[in-house]
């Protein structure tokens, strides 16, 4: 593995973060506008929640060729400065925002943070990426052991070798053969000097959509970033699909893959997308909201107020609250200025934790019988803290109500999940898990309420389920093959 | 005036915010822990609301004397790193959160951020205060000729300078002098090497309250900033009281001030203290709830869904939905990345504005008629733009319902408000205000409804009203002397 | 004693410099251009050996009133940036450098850099300091007992409450009521909205001089900082004179104090004063090289070659070199890039010390007999680790010669000097510092020696020297109150 | 070409140091110790001159593999902080330092500065080269074709790409493939995980040194490097040679290419090197002070003085005043404090231009005649501006002795030189400069009193220099392969 560099790392996540799924990436790409990088850093800001820790824009110019720009840190805070954008003029461009990854693989030093650029023959391309390519491994000793230098332990580098050494004379058939030999999720935007190109794998797992505002094309990852710069909402690009944008010849559509049943990962409906986005056809907070009343209808209980476990929980909990008759109400208040870091200086302090974040209104929750509707239970630590806080200003009784079904199994698809062992649901029973909460009752939606939620009236068709839901359900798509190899067991039969 | 410092000013506020009235302090106090400079620290971040500026931490060591430091940006920022702090070492400690005010006044400078301190023959004190001083100008110039020399714009310098050239022997009794020459508002927090020291105005205009943790005595302009540092709430300090608080003779309570009817801000109720702070004994959120069920009582009409502004117009939404069965939902998003800045480099993307911030959701919003519960009305510009947003998007009518009455009058005890002739309710009445927004009805909480939802059941009593509400009504409690000599006018008799 | 604020500190002084006595500031003023305060910072820029650690300028504006910035760090490094210095427009301006000055009085605060600003009834005026004023501790007891508030640590803060509370109607008279209430050395430049004054006291133990660019006036601490902005030197203020320069009336001369003989400092020509610049009508440069010479013919030694310790030697080897015949040679080279800290890490480097800044040209010295010429030794301990260095690479000899008398007593006219005794010679004879310093020969000038260079073909009239040589002979012209209250103790007559 | 980062630059050189040649890289590696990258990081402040824009250090460590860390500034205000240097643990290390070139070639970005690393199928390399690649261009285009990603826009890269694409098995053999491949000049010191890996160009133009201490092992561009970790120098590494140096088998000599007679740049003696360094087992300050010593005999002028012109100059000067028997003096006295900018905010101070650097003696030139000796003129630019202080100082003389022959033609090899026609001497013969500089006269030390005083006692072998001189001669060791691709044309048999 390359040799880590030494850039200052400007901030963790949220301590309360750590005990969600991230997605790690956002995309974004534009074409035909001489505002380009502004454009592009406008959709990453819409995109922020996708990935905070870092973001990285290239554009091309005709004058001055194709220049790049990387920063740790928000859109908001990097992308933003006169002096900077100036430095990224051009009328194609393309972007992305990341996560951080845990600690087991090490920081992240800027020259992993994308996009990727490089230099071929026939001209310059970059690429980004979401998703995350399940058979890196084998890719990359292969292309190492050939003479390829790797500069990053970014998996989606490995796209831009396969690209140099194709034997392909135009870039996007380069990119299809490079996207040929890679397994595991992707929805890719890239360019050239001249061409927007925007990639989905053949099963679609992340989303990408395109959009047009004036005389320009807009990719994105989702509509949200579209709302921001005033683009109107074309369509999603297809499962499978490579469409390839240039001025002269507008949107032009490939199918560089065999076909293949789409799986849509079905935790983007639960979490990971923005609330005003639109995904499949369906708003993300309405798909929410059912969410809510698909749970109220499945796990009942008598209670006094539907409080949110903010922000995430809030959608769920209106639907909740609609469909029980149980007043709707903000028992726990999000300090709107907490910061990616607060460091806690003495063990006093630190063990007031979760107060920085997040309050409970104690003379609404005094005395009450109270249903929390949060979004997801990964490890189990929030939820446990938020109880205790809500047990601390006097509730009577504490009923969670979570608006997915437990998380069992770890994402290899582009998502930051804990190994599986950390998983509460991977290790414990519903029951087992409501009795370590130290709660009056905890119920999940089921994975047939869930699939009922984002529009399938039937639920979960067991032999051809529509979605990626292996988080829940342990059945992978995608032979996940680089984890096998490092010893990951799948699902038995018998489990 | 003195000398403007040319430190750089990290920021602007918010471009939204611009279109709010904006309290510009908040105070916390604490002692009788070795960790004094953390416990503010972390008691200013609860208060970030009311100063998003600057901030001041002064503590006191037996050992190593008085420490200070003042920083701009936010406390999470600033006031959390591990070599600042150790700085900060002591057992008694006071800080101090401020806003940025207007142009006018020009730009606040790092010797403008409080906590003040000086140095008297019978040892040092610091004060951190909340309010205005009405009568700055005279006591300003007075002081100067006699050989006082200010180090700051601000009017509260001037206390002091005033406890300098006291002539008692001791801290408490040299703070009540120059009190008692100051008008206006005031909510002042101090320290000496042994003491710390709380005082309200005689009107008790701003909100001071005292807590206990372990063996510390907390005082904080907000509850909330005893909770985020598991203080127990003991009592608000009476308006015109000074307490003195030392680890021997506990919480001491003085009277320096004649005895007034007491007349606490009404707007801290409505939009400045946070919704999980409790202020003379009520929930803010269920005030502010109240407010919307009254709302919707005084100005009902038939609609789909009802939307609040976010965030500040969300209880308020919640109330209204529920007193008039509407349902409650988010037709607006905001971005929680939104930062203090965004520079907005082109034509083309400033006349995007407002989406930088706020979103709408469509899908929910197309083909309805949307009720927007916001909190208040200053210039109206906020207003129109989130009515065309919602027009954009498909609905069929809009109507505005704010949880305050018309804001006609400026605020001279604390409040950064705009001009008189800025505020759209001093300039044009509610139907011209509804024409000028161009939305289908635009209807204001009365002040007897605001009276009710604060728990008055008969609404105000014009004699003797209980809360300052001159920015309603134009009756200022106390005279501002300084700005009659700036040439405002008091409301006439005809108003 | 006010509480420290807790800016971040730059950086301590050179490791090697703690063994030089250093002057602790510059002063520099214009009047009469728009550019006023790029001059100023030229000026301070090239007055920059006479304090290191900070700076400040002040400017007044007929426009926009008096503006101000201070800043740590160097000069180029600082008032440079042209967001910094169009924020300090005006005719008028005044600036101030200053050193570090030793831990005992705990750091200096961005608070403590000159110069002081006051706004009185009649308007503002702003004073930058040069010396020490020796009876500040009983000034401030009594401008605190009275109420002034001071906001530095600063002796020269006492000045402006003074004028504060002078009864007088103008800035120049209350000046003066100041001056004459301080005791001390001073060299003052100072301004009000439209003049600008300088004064000396009446032994003139700083420098300060008159110089003339265009239509301007420029008052400054060094005729090197005239050259930079290329102003003519007219003369120097005298001794106890106080000139008032107006654009209307031009250079208007006072006189405000007891007519006395003058006394300037003579460490001013052995080290303080860059060699460039001219001091009591003589070259400083040839000063120094006269120095080398009287040290040549006073204490003649064979030897192969003569070295400076740079850069400070290096006049004084030339003379010695062109006296005795022997060689010049840069046996010692030092690092130019050497900056203000080099962390050593571990102990194994800690150990490589002095290397950091200077090498020894070892072909050069290997196996000569060498002569090593420095301006003082102060506490020794640069002296031993040079002549360490000198004979690891081989040389078969070495011998100093020291450009100055033993420095055995403290300076209290504003020189950073280590307690008394920290100093080598106060604790040792000339043998016994041979000895401590184990080489072949230490040799210093004689005070005579010294008095002679500098002009006095007589010597030293020891009834009524020509100068301050406080540093060498312990006889102090002014008593130093201060610092007698604490414990210092004069030299007695059997000394 | 690579898009080029973003990256903020933080300074440009001196305005001064714009008329110099400038050496490009300096290198320094080790083994052998724990603290490897300490070791590295004084190597390189001692290399300082010798590139000043940016540094890097890459080491390896047993435990935890390759660290590396690339920064722009200084090395010691950039690798001297714990908080990096403790990133980069290991017992192996590099490092380099580099100067930033002009603008023709676009901006550095960190990304361009080495060490350079790849990750092969056997391990990881860095590599850190001084000189320059005289057939990049072919290089280049060559493994783009096959697929290689180039991350930089430097020459040095395609060494670590050749390496990557070799078949050898270890990475000495694979660095002997890439380096046959490669012409011009290069002086590179390598490493693996446990190797550390020298090797000049088989002319040997830039240097390179073994070095010992303890039991560790070190290479540097220069000896002076060796003596701030106190390590002996034991040999040079010669033209032609590659040691490979591990703890088990000590220090390996290879001769990896074909025999030739090497050519020492002749320029490192004039100007490059540090004066304390040993070259060729001559000490650089005693060859510079011959060279002023031949040029006394050459060129002698009647004069009253012989100043330098700081610092470069002063070598020549001395040995010029021993010659002649003319004083020597410091006429010219440089700001210690100059930094690498210092922005001229306006016309009139931009006119002062040179002052700010340099400052005259007035009080020693005036009415003299005076001798300057310089190392070298470039442009031209600021002999010009020197000349005219001295006049302006009141000399009634000026000569300009200079201490290598007149510059006539770029250098390809490493060091950044003006296109051919910016060079004075490219257009003008020495009497055309002397009238262009209007000065009473100009010379020259010739190419034959050059080579004497770096020891040749009988002047230039025409038919077999020992010196690469091209700079002067036009005589091209290597030819410049892709230069003469971009039409530069070599000296023709007229000229």
């Amino acid at each position: 593995m390359p040799a880590p560099l030494s850039n200052a790392k400007p901030f963790l996540a949220h301590p309360f973060d750590d005990d969600k799924l991230r997605e790690e990436c956002g995309v974004f790409g534009v074409t035909g506008t001489a505002d380009a990088a502004n454009f592009v850093a406008l959709g990453l800001h819409a995109l922020q929640h996708r990935g905070q820790e870092a973001g990285g824009i290239v554009t091309h110019s005709m004058e001055t060729g194709f220049h790049s720009a990387r920063r740790f840190g928000y859109v908001r805070d990097t992308f933003t400065s006169p002096s900077l954008m100036e430095k990224l003029p051009g009328t194609v461009a393309i972007g992305h925002v990341r996560y951080s990854t845990a600690g087991s693989k090490g920081q992240t030093e800027i020259r992993d943070v994308q996009p990727f650029f490089g230099e071929f023959s026939m001209g310059g391309a970059a690429i980004a990426h979401n998703g995350n390519i399940t058979n890196v491994d084998a890719l990359r000793r292969e292309l190492i052991d050939r003479g390829s230098i790797f500069q990053s332990s970014s998996d989606s580098e490995c796209i831009i070798h396969l690209m140099a050494r194709s034997l392909q004379r135009d870039i996007p058939e380069r990119m299809k053969d490079a996207l040929r030999r890679v397994e595991g999720a992707f929805s890719v935007v890239a360019m050239t000097r001249t061409k927007l190109i925007g990639v989905r794998d053949p099963l679609g797992v992340r989303p990408l959509v395109l959009g047009r505002v004036g005389e320009s094309w807009v990719l994105s990852s989702e509509t949200c970033a579209l709302d921001i710069i005033g683009a109107e909402f074309i369509r999603e690009i297809e499962p499978g699909e490579m469409v390839v944008i240039s001025p002269e010849k507008g949107v032009v559509s490939h199918r560089p893959f065999e076909a293949r049943k789409s799986r849509f990962c079905i935790f983007e409906h639960v979490y990971f997308s923005r609330p005003d986005s639109i995904l499949g056809g369906r708003s993300v907070y309405e798909t929410r909201r059912q969410i809510g009343v698909e749970l109220a209808r499945e796990n009942p209980v008598d209670a006094d107020i539907v409080c949110p476990v903010p922000d995430s929980g809030t959608p769920a909990a209106i639907g909740f609250s609609q469909e029980s008759g149980i007043p709707y109400a903000m028992g726990i208040i999000r300090n709107q200025y907490m910061g990616r870091t607060f460091i806690e200086p003495t063990e006093q302090i630190r063990n007031m934790g979760v107060r920085l974040k997040l309050n409970v209104n104690r003379a609404l929750i005094a005395g009450k019988r109270v249903i929390l509707v949060d979004d997801s239970v990964v490890r189990g630590t929030t939820s446990r803290k938020i109880k205790e806080m809500i047990l601390d200003a006097g509730a009577s009784e504490v009923h969670f109500r979570i608006a997915s079904p437990p998380t069992a199994w770890p994402c290899f698809y582009g998502v930051d999940t804990p190994q599986r062992e950390k998983l509460l649901a991977a290790t414990m029973s519903e029951d087992e898990m409501r009795e370590h909460l130290a709660v009056d009752s905890l119920k999940f939606i089921s994975l047939d309420g869930l699939y009922r939620a984002v529009g399938e009236a039937e639920g979960r068709d067991a032999n051809c389920p529509r979605y990626c839901d292996a988080c829940f359900s342990g059945e992978y798509p995608v032979e996940p093959a680089d984890m096998l190899e490092r010893g990951f067991k799948l699902k038995t039969a018998a489990e």
